[in-house]
């Protein structure tokens, strides 16, 4: 048994005062001074020395009732961590939203802050009122109510999602991880395996496409190959276990695993099976990448591997020399992360990062390398290698082979420049 | 090349509309009619019958603009997809909020739903002010800002937390599998090992308990076995991406991976290294079980392995005989799941289920099983059985075992009734 001491009276708002009054002349003062394991010592709290261990006013007075939120939110205090949004769009219908990539922690984006891109604004569905048609060349062309989607056998999976253009620039100005790169998110996807939709219909021997078009005001078309259709395509209507948010296409999106983000239809209301691509907009005029010679590379669908450092990363500040560990996230739309490699002196030498398991086919992976800050300047940054090997490029050999037309399907290195002060820009701005 | 058609020019309002007149002659009434994979055919869907596949409404005008929800929010028609809370609690400060699980898909809940169990209410707490103290048998006591916490080395891991009332009784009068097991959702979690934290500060030889402590009005208050505080306890402030809800502990809670929800301390201040443990109100008085002897079980920690099918389940009506699948969730606190049965004539045969890959140690793991309903009333009800080939009890077994006086911990099996008419109810109300 142990012996009574008043931390027993845990609601005995007097002898907690007590114990705590004994408790600071305990600990008086003494902060984080050890080493850590494996490692240097942490740096010494300076704010936390002069604040005793006093009961808090959050614990004088009862929170907030059950029930006061019944969906709940984000603390006060989190205010800040939005989608990022351009300031200086001259119009807010064709634009995109951007996920606070350096404020999240693991691989799942919150569907709150998962990023968003759309050509005519997010449509209001009624998911009673939504339907999708299946036909062309097809035995049996199909309508299907939400209900009818429903029925379908059911498979989850954790995909990441990104916007082909993300960065669109080839020297970006942006500040922030977010704003280099949270056209990215990853989600926990439920909904059906498209192969046994299309075999519900009975595919036609000349069946090689398969043209997605959404129920938004855009009526937004792509043509997906048969193969990613029969593959690892899905229907899917729930994101992170409810249903998808209207920004990701409530009441039903077509998820193509590793494809780029403007190929998984949102709002999906029609899929026709063709012999052929519709050669719609946002496969000629757009998401394609002219090269030097003149050529426009078209329907190259995969994202290829890439990773970014989050932590730190630009906009935020290193408090002070020592301890801090680099993380971020890699992804491919080819499979799986193989390994991470960071560099802590602008690419002379890289060391291998730890990858955070379970790492899972065409899911974001998080990646984390210990590192001792000297407190000189630095460039960090890091390189992804995926399961076919191959490895994220610096964006001197981006260039070299793209050239200056290009636009989408950027996939280059991004190094953050480290200051004596702590302070964490984008080296390539 | 493909010959141009309609859909080519996918942004012209009236060609679409002309092409879909074409679709909806083509269509004609087909609906779902034929065989699925593998199974038989899917009932057909009487609505879809009378619908055109016309343009909608919404295709007719463009939707919301970028940035009208700079943290988004579900559709308005999902609504009704809230927390659910008992409507005749004569107070709503020591209440809980369960999680609409019969909603949802996968294994991840949304941090708006994830449940909520509190005893003082749910404090609002700023992070700048928060501190941990960490004193008792260590040979540096320390106190930590929320920026100290956040230096340390971090891991990321999926894993479930469950209140141990939940159910909390041993005839459960609940409709829902929400009123039942609601208790309960999966997050992904980061944040720090709690086993650096205590080697920074220096474990002393007889140190044998952490006592740990929430910064709410109730001070909660539970004491934790020094293994599992060095085996995979964590200290985390981030769930699902974003730092934790302050229905759940911000800015940062004790995770302990498998063990009953109240021992998982949230809005964390104190971690007191004891060599006895604290025998508080919470370990004491409540969350303990009386057995029939008089004799109570305490500290029971692990959570046993259980299951639910979600769907169908209690409160929904299955629309026609024929093909539906069969969808549950299965955990256990130690460790993974390594086979779900299922039963669909209350109890006489069972049938193995698919289990959803990745299978995570002490995670939901979501099941399924395809089903072929033939319209006569049926029971049907799902048994886990976990890696250390524990298998779910039948409530029969578990009270044989328990007796009459038990309050928690009960991970029984539990059965739903379909009628006739395809409504769904509690087998055992």
């Amino acid at each position: 048994m142990t012996e009574p001491t008043d931390i027993d009276n845990d609601i005995g708002v007097t002898s907690r005062r007590r114990f705590l009054r004994k408790g600071g002349a305990l600990v008086g003062g003494a902060v984080i001074a050890g080493g850590l394991a494996g490692s240097e010592a942490l740096g010494a709290s300076e704010s936390a020395h002069n604040l005793p261990p006093n009961v808090p006013e959050w614990m004088k007075t009862p929170g907030d009732l059950m029930g006061s939120q019944l969906y709940g939110t984000p603390s006060p205090f989190e205010k800040g961590v939005i989608k990022n949004i351009p300031k200086d769009l001259s119009q807010y219908l064709s634009a995109s939203g951007r996920t606070p990539l350096q404020d999240l922690d693991g691989i799942i984006t919150p569907n709150g802050l998962f990023y968003e891109r759309h050509h005519a604004g997010v449509p209001t569905i009624d998911p009673a009122q939504h339907r999708l048609m299946l036909h062309g060349l097809v035995d049996k062309p199909l309508i299907f109510t939400m209900d009818d989607i429903r029925r379908f056998p059911t498979e989850s999976r954790i995909h990441f999602l990104e916007c082909s253009g993300n960065p669109g620039y080839k020297k970006p100005y942006g500040k922030t991880a977010s704003d280099l790169v949270g056209l990215l998110s990853c989600a926990e996807w439920t909904g059906v395996s498209l192969k046994l939709v299309l075999q519900e219909a009975g595919l036609q021997q000349a069946a090689k496409w398969v043209v997605a078009e959404g129920a938004d005001a855009a009526a937004l078309t792509r043509s997906i190959p048969i193969e990613k259709c029969l593959e690892d395509a899905m229907l899917v209507y729930s994101q992170n276990g409810e249903r998808l948010r209207p920004q990701q296409g409530y009441p039903l999106r077509l998820l193509l695993p590793g494809f780029e983000g403007n190929m998984n239809v949102k709002w999906l209301r029609r899929l026709r099976v063709a012999a052929e691509p519709a050669y719609s907009r946002e496969e000629t005029s757009k998401y394609t990448d002219l090269m030097p010679d003149g050529s426009a590379r078209e329907f190259t669908f995969y994202m290829e591997a890439k990773s970014i450092i989050t932590r730190p990363s630009g906009g935020q500040r290193l408090s002070a020399p020592g301890f801090h560990e680099i993380s971020g996230i890699a992804w491919s739309g080819h499979g799986k992360i193989k390994r991470v490699d960071v560099s802590v002196d602008a690419g002379k030498s890289w060391q291998e990062a730890q990858l955070q398991e379970p790492v899972l086919t065409r899911a974001l992976t998080r990646f984390r390398l210990p590192w001792q800050w000297d407190g000189r300047p630095a460039v960090i940054q890091s390189r992804a290698t995926d399961e076919t090997d191959y490895v994220q490029p610096t964006l001197a050999e981006l260039l070299a082979v793209r050239g200056d037309n290009y636009f989408y399907h950027n996939n280059a290195i991004w190094p953050w420049r480290i200051a004596a002060d702590g302070e964490v820009t984008n080296a390539n701005a």
